[in-house]
């Protein structure tokens, strides 16, 4: 590959943290080796229309220096689109077109899971393609740009609402982005020191998620002195049902077919977590005891839910994420010399590039319930019975891997 | 007054900064006069329930010092319970034996218009009160704590969303409390640059604003070299629509009765983008021309809209409101040591304690459209055709008046 | 004026929040109107080489774009350029031969109180000036932009510096900017809940202030359970002392001259406080009583001073300063499209343009030290015997003014 | 190690985020066991005045309650105070007697480098110890409660700085704590971007500094269109100079003995840039022909040095820190009770608990520069002639282990 003169970058998918930094990365690393290299702008979309574009952006020292890598989102653009839905047969044929039109001859592409076909599909086709993890979901096997700036913010906020909380002795919900996985909601969670952090991985029994509300709450207004005290639930959209029921909005009725209509997660947990309330005799002596209960007015506490939503995952980008997005992007261009194409940068650690095959890269990669269990040993609860934890003791021989 | 020994504070409503700082400054300036002050827990609720309390909290140094007056919310605790809604005919009578039976002889209550009126009719039982003006809303005549706090968040989070706004080329709609008044959203809108600002005041035209998003939106996209581009909507919860319909959810259907189904403003507004880029063939040209157009994946821009919701109230207290509450707690318990009870405090300047009777005080206060119209000028969109800015100039003579 | 086709923006003196505001509310009133605004860069080191630059950016909507109001600092740049500083005789003729070889036909100006000067010696040379006022020191007649951002930054650095301070027991100085008054270390001081603030209107008797360290600081840590407390100052750089002493450096011994060094006012604190430290044998008895005495090791209490410096200028712009900035560069221009040449803007309310002559406008304003004593009679030490809080009361009548 | 009853625990040196968490996991793991955790106050201060305190706080599930995680420093407070510091040659058995006298078996310890010959030093008397890693320095070789924290800050204010230095074109230099090592002026610089970046690990060559600001801060003031740039330089405390010179203070002249005085690294590295400047006609010549040169005003381009000092270890937690030190903390326990004393706990992933001896963990780890040869590759100068990344490829087994 050392004859490459022109290389592209995609980002698809989602926006995250720290993708400026990879474009960056990439750019500089590129340029330092005499490469040139260009935004395909807003993701697959420019990938498939780049062949009717008049020009191409190119990332000279001016272009660049013009993008901050500690903004979230990407210079580069997103979108919804993925190659598998384009009707059009031929379009392999068109992003080819596209491609040599402008010259590019190899791509770096910054996405989650849906890009992993992408980077195997093209490289079928002659495209050399190197695949940088990019997921605030945290999905994918190696560590993704944009995950610790999620959990950062997911953590600041759920952390903010406690005086709402507080002041209202509220039972606070805050459901978080995740898909199909639970790391942030766990991570965020934690980070909050959240008393309930509710994930995929865990089917959620919401009575014992009420009993430890009773348990924990219902203490903390009691024993304080001014009659104050909050819950605060961390929730991941993704969540089961430990019954195994779909999340069914209690409050919607049924539509003219007879259909229950789907609540979000955190819609969901309030609904049941009031309908236990309500049921429950032991609710309105606690309210009577401390003082707040005003027949037919207040007889139960009131519970909340909030979406931060795209708050999670926009503004500013944290210095972990920034220095893993200039490492890997730098990484994806010495991977495309080496002529390692359709492989995925893992880090880079002091000299060390660490990579692997793209389809193994994408592999979904679910929170490890063992640890889950060390923080249900310290008091949190994730809708379980809390488990055992059950650890092995390891001593570290040579260099300690770190994270920074 | 001079013999009162003992007060209680309330804090009424909803969450907001800077109620800690009116506590501390109630609480503070009381012992600098020999008084002591007690909490009266979770607003009106503990307020009801008094006399079933076994103690009440007394506002010594060493409590108040464990007060973070930068930090949101009340450590006195709010109830969403209002007075006329106690179904209970001795209400007064009971209200009046807590009081009573902890030695209470007098009020201060921060809260917002509801507080009028309890605020009145307690003064009418013999009980005398003095009123600090609290609101996120600005709904009240003076300033009330809170508003500052509130206006940054909000301006602090419609500016995070732009880098997904640009990273995805959205339409981005920020939903944000106020409930009949756009103060926080015209000022926060303003403080985070927003395109366009919908305020109750202002009966929206969709259309006008669709036109302002096409020359605005499109343009930016347009010549971005990277066609990249998002357009900003703040949108207050209570807005109106020019031809005075409900914000019914399109989206929805009837229910069994027929009956169509209400919109938040948030969503309404997005419905009624989305509606017109659908049915707009410039639209679909716009796409092509910069790239974007994917048939049936990607044919218009993505909208979206998001609700803060509580994050705006919760958190971190700015430094403004720290002062005001500081200055209108110290000012309370001087009027109330003046026998100025039934009035509310406006604010404290250099030795000047200004206050208004309560009744004044909570009118509802809207904002002041010809300064609306000034914005207009500037480029930004009110849901409206823009009102031609016909100021007037004032040279001010001696002591100018400053916030700070 | 109504003739104007082109008009420059300078901003000069130090940088602060709130600037690009005013620079996007010039140019975007500007052509509002069909005039063109360009900036004259860095201050009036741009304004004196004006005649020799080849060309200047004119501030059409998509470089307007480019600009962020909420970000701190200047498009424009500054320099600590002052005309009356620069040698060359012919400096007025050579700015003027600068504006015309652009067609700039009128400035408006963005400074501090250097600023005023040159608005009215322009004026005198038939350029058309309007000031607008800027400074994070607040020392100016009118509110000024960026005084809310400093402030906000004041309070948030003092607070943060709380958690090193309890861990440590530490007496912590923040020392801040505001040359000879104390605006923004009051109001930032108050905003952190600082037990003692000292500006430059109030002469420091050092003794007061280590009696209340004593009595506020000992009584915190002896009363925590884990023997934990703290106490915060914040100092403007330009206090005096009581005594009308320098602020000579302690530990610098003199010169090969014999002078002494200055030392800066946060250091200066700490020595003073220290001095009396070590000879107070209340304070060993103190150390011994909460276990925190080592002989030889640790025997007082440890005092650190920091200096946020810029930081508190930088960064971040709050909302109000956006505000500010945007009504303020519109009313600039609507002043000078008036004929009001030599005049300051005040502010806009409603549809009122409030405006003084720029000589009344940057006369020095300091704290009005009435309100000082309202602090004071909290609890809040300035270092001086407090003073009693002689207030009085104001009924308003009609509307209330309010900042926002 | 099964019959454990009381464990104390001790936070020793500077403050750090991330203590809090430490201490709750040990406390709420510790009660997990049926064993009672106390907090002994003040570091090893009050270890050693532990034998005349009259009472101990108990970390029970109201006291746990009241510590907030997300903000730095420690409940158990800090000191200064090292064992090896304390003239007392009774001192371990006074440590003993204190211990005995409140029933406490075993100590969990919370520091850096100091505190490993203690751990070491009090298990050889009998008394059980386990050591979380802690220092913002990130000098031990295990990850340490309060790096990633640090990083964070250093970045935001390095970051915040550049409005400042754009506004002025001014070189901005942060110096940052760090002792021997860079690890947060590297990870922190690159967090912000930082232009130039000095560690102890490479020795400096101002030379090589000065050229880089020369090609880097010139150009980018010159392709500017309103001709601003900054150039942001951070500084680890502890740098020494290519040629083995102490870092003398060049405008302090000499004292009475002729001896130089040292100057901070900022100020050090200021007077290397400023120097430089003034002999170079080079600059003369720049300031020419941007517009910026008055002469004898302006004629050389304005460097300033801050030390945000200890605000970049105080405030807010972040959440990586919030994470590990729970994790660290449950597991200091879970090491305690499988009688590992003498041990330093490296991490808990999944169910593995990673340790390593205390005296292993001590040793000073510096930054690997083959990962600043990296950063060199994409332009940032670590004032030493650039080495050439020398990488090599890995192909990543198994299952990968990432941060979170």
């Amino acid at each position: 590959m050392a004859s490459v003169k022109r290389i592209g970058i995609i980002t698809s998918g989602g926006d995250a943290g720290g993708l400026n930094a990879v474009i960056k990365g990439v750019a500089k690393e590129a340029y330092a080796h005499g490469i040139e290299s260009v935004i395909i702008p807003n993701g697959y979309a420019g990938l498939y229309n780049l062949v009717d574009m008049s020009e191409v952006v190119v990332l000279n020292e001016e272009r660049v220096g013009r993008i901050d890598a500690s903004l979230a989102g990407s210079e580069a653009g997103h979108s919804r689109v993925k190659i598998s839905k384009i009707a059009d047969v031929n379009r392999y044929e068109k992003i080819k077109e596209g491609l040599k039109k402008f010259g590019i001859e190899a791509l770096i592409i910054s996405g989650g899971d849906d890009t992993g076909s992408v980077v195997v599909d093209l490289g079928t086709q002659g495209i050399p393609c190197i695949h940088v993890p990019k997921t605030m979901d945290l999905d994918l096997q190696p560590y993704s740009v944009g995950g610790d700036s999620a959990i950062n913010r997911i953590a600041e906020f759920a952390r903010d609402l406690k005086t709402t909380g507080m002041s209202h002795n509220r039972i606070m919900i805050i459901e978080v982005f995740g898909r199909y996985v639970g790391h942030t909601a766990f991570r965020g969670g934690v980070g909050a020191e959240a008393d309930c952090i509710l994930i995929p991985e865990i089917p959620v029994d919401f009575d014992i998620v009420y009993e430890h509300i009773k348990s924990v709450y219902c203490a903390r207004v009691e024993r304080s002195d001014v009659k104050a005290g909050t819950y605060t639930i961390v929730v991941a959209e993704g969540i089961k049902t430990a019954g195994g029921e779909m999340l069914y909005d209690e409050s919607a009725g049924v539509d003219a077919f007879g259909h229950k209509k789907l609540a979000g997660a955190g819609k969901y947990v309030r609904q049941q977590v009031e309908k236990r309330m309500k049921a429950d005799p032991y609710v309105k002596d606690f309210m009577k005891k401390v003082g707040m209960y005003v027949p037919g007015v207040y007889e139960i506490p009131e519970v909340r839910e909030i979406s931060p939503s795209h708050l999670v995952r926009s503004g500013q980008t944290f210095a972990y994420d920034v220095n893993f997005g200039y490492r890997a992007g730098a990484a994806a261009v010495a991977l495309l010399l080496e002529g390692k194409s359709g492989n995925t940068v893992v880090d880079v650690s002091g000299k060390e590039i660490f990579y692997v095959p793209t389809p193994e890269a994408i592999k979904r990669r679910e929170v490890d319930t063992s640890e889950v269990a060390l923080f249900e040993s310290l008091g949190t609860c994730f809708g379980r019975k809390p488990a055992k934890f059950e650890h092995v003791f390891v001593e570290v021989k040579g260099l300690i891997k770190r994270y920074c």
